[in-house]
Formats: structure tokens, sequence, C-alpha cells
């Protein structure tokens, strides 16, 4: 039951968060005279001196103790004696823990933040090399129009910045403290909530104490933020796994993310984006897991809080890694243009452009353009040809405006500059798009 | 297979968005010379008489056109000729969908809010006609520390109020307008993509026409959102369900929100409050349901997208029905306060009260403090009495400094006007909550 | 709040298990002489009655009635009188409502059995007639060893034997009748759950009244079958959009599985397999829902449980959809072997064929042999050539005793013919799976 | 990216396992003369020396090796020479660590199913002492009619005994060896897959060597079973929880599955079942983890099967402890019969009995003998009396007929007897389950 009951093999994590959550608390007792003042001095200097032992290694754990909480207490208790009975003073397990790994979490989000940012850089930077780097852009991962290879990582810069906005969103709804709410009904020492808040850079005390020991949704928020990012990176994931197959062979990874084999030493292996992909499944894991121990469970405290940790450890860690690894990816990978840009012209991917040309010259509506070009592509493929290689006059016999200049327009260069509009795959627009990235990541 | 790809059983919801959206698209096309403006307005028209046909309920839906942009389309041909072949020129169903369900989507949101804020309202009744009810504040289930049901109650006004902040700060990145991003890769036409996204109330053209119609993040951030709230509204239901029962007699819901049977008229069962409960269930799958929809799908447009729909409705549909359900309750339940308060005083809910009194009085460390109330409390525990009223001698043989005094203090209602900490249960503080609440929510 | 507590929406689904059951049920109660045989048998017939006016499409659901029990009772008033008040002896809604679920589910179940079937008659018969259609196998979608296009069908025959295998077990579990169960307590008229169980087809009452009113695991182990026979049919359904892409080109889907459009008639968009592909997402999503709703929900009845249902109607429809959609186009499809057979060279896919003949005619020891033919491809690499068009004395300045023969061995057929153990890819061991399984599914 | 791709901090589990396969394979090896007797032997030894050093707790695992195949084999060939070398002839990573896997499980499984028996032992025993113990049964957590102890535990013994069977059933599924399918498609050496599936105990080699390396269905068939069987503990948790607050009172849990403090020694937090409700919540995620993962995946071995572990591993590890807490807890529990017989009286719960008798005696149907005890129920509650309280001669303004002998008839006792349908809650149909489960756990 002990082992069954037992945090400390994950709560570990805590402990830096804990010490200075406790240093924080000290100081506020000593201010406000609830401990004295050279009482709390000690408190803080003791509780430094195990900072510092965790940093050379020199703290060891006892899981009898149980939690990470009871670790520190402790071994304070060790080193400044029955002094480290007060520092519990005007607080519980219950608000402390949970002020930890608000701590924590804003932390991890700080770092994660960052990592989104590198990650868009090297996105920003392939692009900015690949702006004439022709592709063909998929719908249901058939051929449909050109586009270029900057056009189609700036989609990817766009969910990037949304997903770092949640991240910075929901710092709002983290940031406040919860230290202070005791086990549920606050405290009747004359704490300063304010002060800890401040000293631990918290926004301001949460409002009701029962909320603050009871409410996890910050975590919550936190792991589907997480799920939508992973989400987005296991998509990326895939084309970049496809575009690695020899059927595609849009681009070429560097070894640090493939993995050989003795026998296929040639072989690239895409593992680090496979891994990318597999890894949305624990963290919409991590998602369900906290959703549901959190359905139907009344107020405050019960000890099936004690379930939110792991996921959140482990969600922010796979967060972190895949990041980096896909940072790592996008830096390295090497398009393959010749291969891309053939592949642009299949499918007769400017049969649009030709419908658009029609509108606009003859009037047509959109429609009626689009049935006649229909006509056209299905004669271009009984013939296995392009449509600017159709011959004019058989053409004609579908649609007799039709002029020479019609059909020598359709090139898959012409059909890329051609999409003007605001976010369309126009050398200018993507330069445009560029140009902010730029600015706003700077 | 018609049925299988059809989506018009459920898109028929965007049928107003669609025609908006539409006329909007007319209005730009007609603005920017890429038809005339005279033709533009009959389009606007045409559509406009849609509308009024869907509102007399005439609009008859035919399956065999598969989605309601195609319903309309047609619909528009019977009505204005073949001009209706130019309402679709530079958009194409791509943009036009994602377009439709933002614009729905944003609708819903804007609807919901208010949703939250009136159980909000409903709360802040219940708390202001229960400053001074008297209730135990549960850990483990378990009663711990007194509280007052105001104090309970705001706990739940804080949770809303960050889902209520959440779904404010999803409307950022809701709100932008992929209407231009054609198939995935803009248009050739010289639209304006700012006045479509003007008309249409958006914040602005979305950045990047794959993601315009790739990304479904914004779904998926509602979907979570969702999660959230109804996790909130399931533990509250849970406790009114608890608080129903006889055992703990705490409420009485109104029969609006109870059912009986005709063998047992006088029952109560909480119905309502168990719906309410279950239904996080079905939003919690609707986000795994697209979670797993976009895991690993690449770029841009693919059928798959056709699965956002649904989760989305029902997600609104039951978010929408259990807030007013629960504000329902909230506003109808009668609290008891004779038997809240009973349970109040069980289980020496005002031992840590006694401890910090030691703590403050006789300057004992707050662990010592604790292990001396233990014993006392074991006592009591023996004698089947109270704290207070334990002999004092018998206690000073634990504690020989223990006055008559402190003994006496030992009151529920003292208990709870001692937690003067921020956001504690005392009267004070509870107040000060309910008075912040009001300014927030007028 | 009528609208919220109402059933009606989705329960008339099992209108004719409710009917089927309440018959049974008054036989029973006839032949026990609860009531009189006369009247069970005017009840059994009021009862075909309604199943005669459904049918016919002449009953009419009133919402008001809430349910479909209470609609089914309040026409068979109508049409027997006060004698309908007597059907309710000695049952509650509460098993009444279990006992339809089950009933319905285990028709379902017995109707996506050979619904799988199906589809693994597709998959022997295109495997029958590609026996000798050779692809590339895949690992980390590179192209690794030859494979043939049967052996690769017959691993889904396997995961849909198991998925079938699945169903079936369930039965075990589903096929028991919860009906005398009454509201949780059992009843205290002299009912034959016997015979209620036999008439129905259930193998035997359940076994404890309370289990019978608040268990639904049997819905439960559908959900996950299903989910697990989903994820299977995703897998198939992604290949076959890898496969019909441009740069695979593998298969040729027909026009009923596939969409064009009017300017792009040519085009052959998966569209029914991204549907397959999807919809395993709202599988996982039911999972859910309904694992959330049953998590920590106290016996008996609840409210929470009526949840149960839309999950279930879903999935099965869903499922079933699904696996009709996946066994037309396994029919459909037409392999293109000249571009799977090219495929299937790629990559030095038969450099393990080379490593494992040295093992076998020098004895080298394994990891060694992986190791030269490391080298000889390397070699082959930089040439830009097959294995086995690589000269000798290159060859044998890495491997002295490297014979000719050795080097012409080195064919994709040779390849897979060599795979001779169990379960391998070559054409022996294929028939033979062909075999086994025409034997099975016969 | 070492880092990133390593699995080795999670495989080390399968190092028994994975010596034994290579055991068995190596047996084989020289059984077939693909390698000689001699080296086999001395492979089988020097594997036998390592799983030696394990048990002494020598064997070091070196991260930069990777995964528990490389360092096994390395340390292997540090014993025995390049011999070594030859171990992996005809086989795979691919096929080694999915057979390492599927055995690993099949030994967890043959421990759960005890471990469930031992629950279910725990559960007949505090039935057979509590088949007098009288409390509610409830709809809606409100008390609906008297049952028994024994009857509510034996609900439980149902939903464990399918639990099980479905442990038991995966089991053909799960235990069919994919040794031999080596990378994707079967090996050219003659090996003996009927052999080493012999030796490791499967009862067969899997029938399409691709499908051994792709599929892991046994996989999600194992976490949607242990998902089953949490949701079932943890409705019994939920109830142990609400069973132990001072409301209900109706057991006292042991110290040893409860947390008190230091102040409140007498408190009796249900710590243990908490954790075990919470603890639903990672095996719901562990399914969502890996059914995520294979959502949509290619054939055959992708890098993303890697993720399977994990979810595996901690979903075992997390179903052990539960069992065993909860049968810790059932064993310990001490009913309190006073408090929960006085609980089951509660609500008018014989109301139902009378309607019953008025049917059964006066022949009234039995929706009209629902109506007339509702009238007589709302009396009593006016009157706030039990039903037998209520003076004849105002019972008889209702219904004339009415007796003395049948208000008298209504005690709880008597309603417990009168229900003797199968599996309902009286004394004999009770004592026939137990003696039912008796011969069946025997």
């Amino acid at each position: 039951m002990q082992k069954f009951n037992a945090s400390i093999n994950f709560d570990h994590r805590l402990v830096d968060q804990d010490i200075r959550c406790s240093q924080a608390h000290a100081k506020m007792l000593g201010k406000q005279g609830i401990i004295k003042q050279g009482e709390a001095e000690r408190i803080v200097q003791g509780l430094e001196s195990i900072l510092d032992e965790i940093k050379k290694g020199d703290f060891v754990l006892k899981p009898e103790l149980e939690d990470i909480h009871m670790n520190i207490e402790a071994r304070l208790a060790e080193l400044i004696g029955p002094l480290a009975g007060k520092l519990h003073t005007a607080r519980s397990r219950n608000d402390q823990v949970v002020t930890d790994l608000r701590l924590w979490l804003r932390e991890k989000v700080d770092e994660l933040v960052p990592a989104i940012e590198n990650l868009q850089l090297s996105l920003l930077k392939q692009a900015e090399n690949n702006i004439g780097t022709i592709m063909p852009g998929f719908t249901h991962l058939q051929c449909a129009q050109p586009i270029t290879f900057a056009h189609h990582l700036m989609a990817y810069m766009c969910m990037l910045q949304r997903d770092k906005d949640r991240l910075l969103d929901s710092k709002k709804r983290l940031n406040e403290s919860p230290l202070g709410s005791a086990a549920l009904a606050g405290t009747s020492f004359p704490i300063d909530s304010d002060y800890t808040a401040k000293l631990l850079g918290f926004d301001r005390p949460i409002r009701n104490s029962i909320d603050g020991v009871s409410s996890r949704d910050f975590a919550l928020e936190f792991l589907s933020t997480a799920a939508i990012c992973a989400t987005h990176l296991s998509r990326l994931a895939d084309e970049i796994i496809l575009w690695s197959s020899s059927q595609f062979d849009f681009i070429k990874l560097s070894d640090c993310y493939t993995t050989g084999s003795s026998i296929m030493p040639q072989k690239r292996n895409p593992d680090a984006a496979e891994l990318v992909r597999a890894k949305t499944g624990r963290i919409n894991g991590a998602l369900i897991t906290l959703l549901t121990v959190l359905k139907g469970l009344p107020l405050a405290y019960s000890k099936d809080l004690q379930e939110d940790k792991e996921p959140v450890f482990d969600t922010v860690e796979t967060l972190a890694i895949v990041l980096e690894a896909m940072n790592g990816m996008v830096n390295d990978l090497k398009p393959l243009p010749q291969q891309m840009a053939a592949s642009a012209a299949v499918g007769f991917s400017t049969a649009t452009d030709l419908a658009d040309r029609l509108v606009k010259i003859y009037q047509l509506p959109f429609r009626e353009a689009h049935k006649i070009v229909g006509q056209i592509v299905i004669l271009a493929e009984q013939r296995s040809c392009q449509l600017s290689e159709l011959p004019l006059e058989m053409v004609q016999t579908i649609f007799p405006q039709m002029s020479e200049e019609d059909l020598a327009s359709l090139t898959v260069e012409g059909s890329i500059e051609s999409r003007t509009s605001i976010g369309g795959t126009s050398t200018k627009r993507v330069k445009e798009q560029i140009t902010y990235w730029k600015e706003i990541l700077s």
C-alpha cells in the first residue's frame, strides 16, 4: 500500500519548485510575524542547503517518506532541527503540491514557447531557400495544383504560431498562486498571499481557496494545447515520411534523423519522423487520462488528484523532444527540386488555370468553363499528353474561340505566379509571408 | 456510396452561413469587377430568396445533391438561371466549407459565452442567499473543515470564468477567414479577401491558403475547451447528486429537474444532474474523434476533413443544453441549512483551528501542535464527544497550558470566520468574492 | 427539460426489439398465471398490430412520451384498453431497456460478422488473382524486400479473422437476458426468466439482478472490438490512398469509389478510402464516450446509462458502412503490376538474399555476412546499378569467394520464392494461406 | 537523437523473454542444421549465463546500444565470441521484438487472471458473511428497494468473471508466434516455426509474416479489456468512498487502506479507493495512445510500433496494483449493518411491494396499482411516517379493500425475501449465487 500511495517516484521532479515555494512561504511567515524573522531566515537557508545538495547529487530520496514534500521537510529537520516544524504553518500539502505543479508547468511552458519558435525559424530558413522550388499541391493525395515548397512550409508556420499563442494564452490561467488555500478553506494565520504570489512570479493569488486546491483545468488546458500541437507535428511527420519514400523522392533526410542497417547502409529509414508521428498517441492518451480522472470528481481535494502529475510530466517531455526532433529534421532535410517539379505537372494540374482563363477572357460562367475544360482534359488523357501539347484545332472542336496563346499559357510556373490572392502560392505572396514571419519571430 | 459520401444530412446546419458566405463572395466579385455589379446583385437577391424559403420551411433539401453547397447552388440556378454558375468563380468547396464552419462556430461561441454567464449569475444568486449557510468542506469525501455554501459555489464561479476566457481566447484563432484559399493554392482572380473577411465579421483573411483549407485546430481548440467546461459541470453535477441523496440531504431539487414515478411521486431522481454528468462522455469522445481524424493527415484538403463537422455540431448542442440544465438546477435548488450545518461539525472539523490556536498563542511549532491536537482528538473520539465538550482537566493531561477559552473557541462559526486569507471561507472574504463577480458579470 | 430527458429521438431504433421483448414477457406472464392466458394473448396480438403499423409506416412517435417504451405502451392502451396496464407487471424500464439493447446489438453483431466475411472473400479473390503480382514490401515506408500483392492482402485476412473472432467471443457475454432483474432487486412475481430468455434467443438469464440493470461492459466490449477493426481498416485505407497516388501508382480504383470533378474528370480522388480512414475517429470517440460515462458510476441504475445507446448505434452503423465500402474497394481495385514490380526492385531489396546466401554457402556468421553485403551495396549505390549488375571482380575485392552465380541469383522473383518459412511470401506459402482461408470461409 | 530513438529505458523489461526467445531460436537453428548443434548449444549456454547475471544483478545495460536485443547480443559476443553473430540468422528485430512482447504479455495475463480471482474470492467471503446484511438498493443514488450487501457484492462478481473471460479469450489471439516472420517476408532459411512456437508455449506460428510484424491488435485487445475491468473497479471504488463518508457511514475501512494525519488520527481517508478510481484514467489513456499510434499506419513495420510497449507495460502494472488494492479493501472492510439497514427503509422503499401485492391479491392492472400506491405514498409523506404506520381507514379512503394485513406485510425483510426471481435479492437466490461462484472459483 505504501508503494501504491507514494508519489515520490514521480513528484521528485518538483523538488526545485517545492523548495522555492517553501522559501517564499517562509519569507512571508517571517515578514508577517507569524514566525520570527530569524526563524524564517534559518529556514530559507536550510532549504538553500538542500538545493545545493540536490545540485551536487547528495540528496537521497527516501521512498518511505512517500512524497517530495516530506522528503524535503525531513531533511530540513535534520539540518535545522525542530524549527523545521514551523515551515508548514498556514499551509497544507493540498495547496503546496498544486502550487509546485503550477510553478513547474509555467517554467516548462516558458521553455516550450522558444522550442516552437526554433522550429518556426527552421521552417522559415527552409522556406527562404525554396521560394522557387516547385512541388505539387495535393488534395486527396492527388496532385491538384502546382505550389512551391516555401508556400507549403508556411502552412505549418501558421499552425505553430497558433499553438504558441494557445500556450501563451494558457499562462493567464496557469499563473495564479493557490498558496494560502491551505487544506481547502484558507487559513486563520495573517498570511500575505499577494506577497508569496509575487515572490514566485505569479500574477496574483487565486480567488477562491476551494478552487485553488480542487481545480486542474490549467493542466487540462496544457494537455489539450500539447495534443493539438502534436497533431500538427504528426501531419508534417507523415509528409516527411511520404516525401522520403522512393515513390515520392521529394526530399533527402540527413543521417542524423534516419537509420540504416549494416546490410543496407544506404537506407534512410525516417525513424525520427515516425516517432514524432507516433508520439501524438501518448499525448492524446495523457489528455484522456486526466479528463477521465477529473470527470465527476466532487470538491475539494481527493487523492485522485495525485494522478495529475504523470500525464503532465510525460507530455512536457514528449512535446519538447518531438519539437526538437522536428526542428532538426526541418533544418537538415534537402529538397530534391527536380523530382518535386516533375510531380507538379502530373494530373493536368493547370486545368483550373485554363478554366479561370476562359472565365476571364471569354466571360464564361465558372461552371460552364469547368465543363469545357473537363472535355479538353479527357482529350489530353486519351492522347497521354499535357494540355499545352494538344493540337489547337482539336481543342477548338470543343471550344472554337480557343487560341494558341490560351494553351501556351498553361505552364506550371505561370500557374504558380498567377495565384496572387492573399496567402496564395505566387512568389510575391509567399515572400510577403516570409517577411511577415521574420518580423514576428525577431 | 452516395450515402457514404454525402454530408447533407449534417451539413444542412450550415445553410445560413453558406448563404451569407456566398452573398459576401458575390458582392466582392461585383466590387472587383470579376463579375458585373448587376450580376452580383441578382445573385445576392437570389440567395436572399432562398434564405426566405428556408425561413418559411419551403426549401427542400435533395440528398442526391450530396451537400448543402450544391443544394443551394442548384436552387439558385432554378431561380436566376445560368448566372448562378458565376457564383463559384474564384473559390472552391474547400475554402467555402471551412469558412461556413468557422462562421457557424463563431456564432455558437457567441451564444455559449452568455450561457456560461447565466450559470455564473445563478451561482452568484445562490451564493448571495447562502453567505451564512454552513456546510462541511470535504477532502477525500470526508468532512474536513467547515465552510459556507456560498464559498463552495464560488469555486465553480472561478472555473466557469476560466472556461469563458478560454472560449474568448479561442476566437482570436477561430475568427480568421479562409475564403480566397480556393482549392488550396489561392486564386488568380483579383479578389479582395480583406473585403469578404470584413463583410463576414472576420478579423482578417488567413495568412496561408494551404493552412486555410487544411487546418482544423480551431475546431480542436473548441472541443477541448468544451471538454474542460463539461468536466467542471460533471463535478458540480456529481455533487448535486450526492447532496440530493437521503444520506447527505443537503439540498432539495425542484420538480423541474427531477423525475419521480407513478408509484413514488415523492421521489426526486436527479435525472438532469445525472445527464449533465454523463454528457461529459460524449464531449470527450468528440475531442478524441477529431484528434484521431487529424493524426498524421497530409496536407492539403482530404475527404477525412468532412468528419470535422458532426463532433463540433454535437458538442455545441450538448454544451448548450448542459449549461442550460445546470443553470436551471442551480437556480432552483433549495439548500437544507440544518442538515448541512449538522454535517459541518462531524469529524472534529475544528481540530485544525485548535492546532492553529496553539501555534499562535503558545508558539508551538506547527508539527508539534498537530501532534498534541491529534492526541486530544483521540480522547474526544473515545468519549464520543465534540472537542469543545471535553473536560478541561482531561485535555490538560495532554497539554497543561490549555485553557477553557481555548476549547470554548472551537465553534464551527468561529472556524469559518477565522479563515480570512484571500479566497478563504470567512464571510468577509466570501462577500469580497461576491462583490468582485458582480462587477465582472455586470 | 423534457427534451433533455427524452430518449425517443434515438431509442426508437429499439422498437422491434422492444415489442418482441414485451411479447415474450407477456407470454411468460400468461404461462405462469401472473396474468390470464387470454390476457396474454390479447397483449401479444396488440403488440403484433403495432409491429404491423410500424412496417406500414403508420406508427407515429410522440416526443412527449419521452421514450420508445412509453410510446408503445400508450399505443397498446389505445388498441386493447386498460389491459395494456398489465404488461408491465413484474418488470421495470431498467431491465426492459437493457434487454432491448442487448437484443438489438446481438442482431447487429450477427450482421457484422458476415459483413467482415464478405470483405475477407473479396480479399481472397484479389489475392487469388494476384499470386504472381510482385510489389515491394515496406518497412518505414521504404522498399525493403519484394513480396507479392496476394501475400500483402493476406495480412489483412488474418487481422479481420481476429476481429470476427472477437465479435463472436463477445456474444458469450452479450447474449444473457437481464429480463427479470426488474428495477434492480428482482421481482416477487413467480416469473420464469429461463422461459423469456429462451423465447428471445438468449443463452440464459443473467445471474445477478443488480448486475443486470447496471452493467454495460457488453457495450464497451463491442465498442472496443469495433475500434480495433476500424483501426485495421484505416491501415488498409491509408495504403489504398497511397497506392492510388500518382507517385505510387500501384492500383486504380473504379469510379464507384472515387470522385472527380467537372474540370478534372480524369481524377480519381479516393474519397471512400479517406472516409474509411477518418471514421476510425468516431469509433474511438464512441468508445471513450462510454468509458467516461461509466467511470466511477455507483450501482445500480442511474440516468447516466441512457447515454449508452447513441455511441453503440453510431458505431454499428459506421462499422457496417466502412466494411461495405472497403469490400467494394477491394473488389473493384485494379493492381498495376508493372509499376508495382518496378518499385519492388528499388533500394537493393535483394540485399538480404545475398547475405543469407553468404551464410548458407560460405558459412559466414550472419552479422559478418551483413557487413560484407553492406559494403557491396555501397558500391552498387555509387555506380547507380543493381547488385546483380556489379562487375564480379569489383565485388570480389570485398568478398573474394563471390561467384558469378551468387550475383546472378539476385532476382526479385528468386527472392520471393526463397521465403518458404510458414507465412512467408513464396508462392507455395501464399497458396497454402489461400487454401486455408478458402476452407475457413466456406 | 540517440535518446529519442532508444527504447532501452523501457524495453529492458523484456529481458527474460528476449533471452528465452533467443534460446528457442538457437535450438531450432541447431536442430535444422542451419548452424551446428554444438554452436547452438554454446549460444544457449551463453544466453543462460546472461540470465544468471541478470538474476544476480550483474548485467549492466548500455544505453548507447539502444535496445535490449543489442544489449544482450553484445554481451553474448563478449562471452562466446564471433559465434554470437550467428544467433540472428533467419530472424530480424521486427519479429523478435513482437515475439518478446507477446510472450511477456501472455505471462502477465496469466498473472492477472488469478489476481482477479483473488478479488472474487474476497467478494465471496464478504458476501457469505453478509447474507443477512440489509442495505438500500439505489437508483439515481436514491434509496429504491431493500437489498442485501451480499447481493450487491455479487454484482461485481459477475462483472469480474466477464473481465476474466475476456482476458482468457484474448489469449487465443495473443498466443501465436510471429517468430519466423523475419523483417516482413519470412526467411529463406529452412526454419521450423512450429518448433520454436512449441518451445515458447505458443499455440502455433502466425499465418502471415506481414501480419506477424505489423499487427498489434493483441495489445489493443488487452488494453481495452483492462480498461473495462478498471472501469468496473472504479465503480466499486466510488461506492467504497461513498460508503466511507460520514453521511453514508455504511462501512469502515481498515487502517491499511486509509490515511489519517497527525492532527486527525481518527480520519480514514479512503486514499486507496480514490487511487483505484483515478487509475482508470491512465488505462483509458493507454488505450487511446495505442489506437492513435496505429490509426492509418501502413504495413509492414514502422518505427511507430515502438510506441506499443509503454502503454502495455504501464497498464499491466496499474491493473495488477489496483486489483491487489481492491482485493485488500474488500477483505478488510467492515460493514456497519445498523446504519445500512436504517437507510434501507428510507424513501418508502417497500412501495413497489405494496403495488405488487395489490396486483396479486386484488388483480389490479400493474399501472393502476402503481397509481393507488402513489397516492398512499403521498399520504405517508405528508404525515412523515412509514407506509406500515398509516392508519388503515385513511388508506381505505384511497383503496377501500386494503386490509390491515396488506400494510403489516410491508417490512424491509419481507421485501427482500419476496424477490425470488433468478438473480434476485432473496436469501435463497443470493445463497444460490454464492454456491455457484464457490464452485466456479474452486
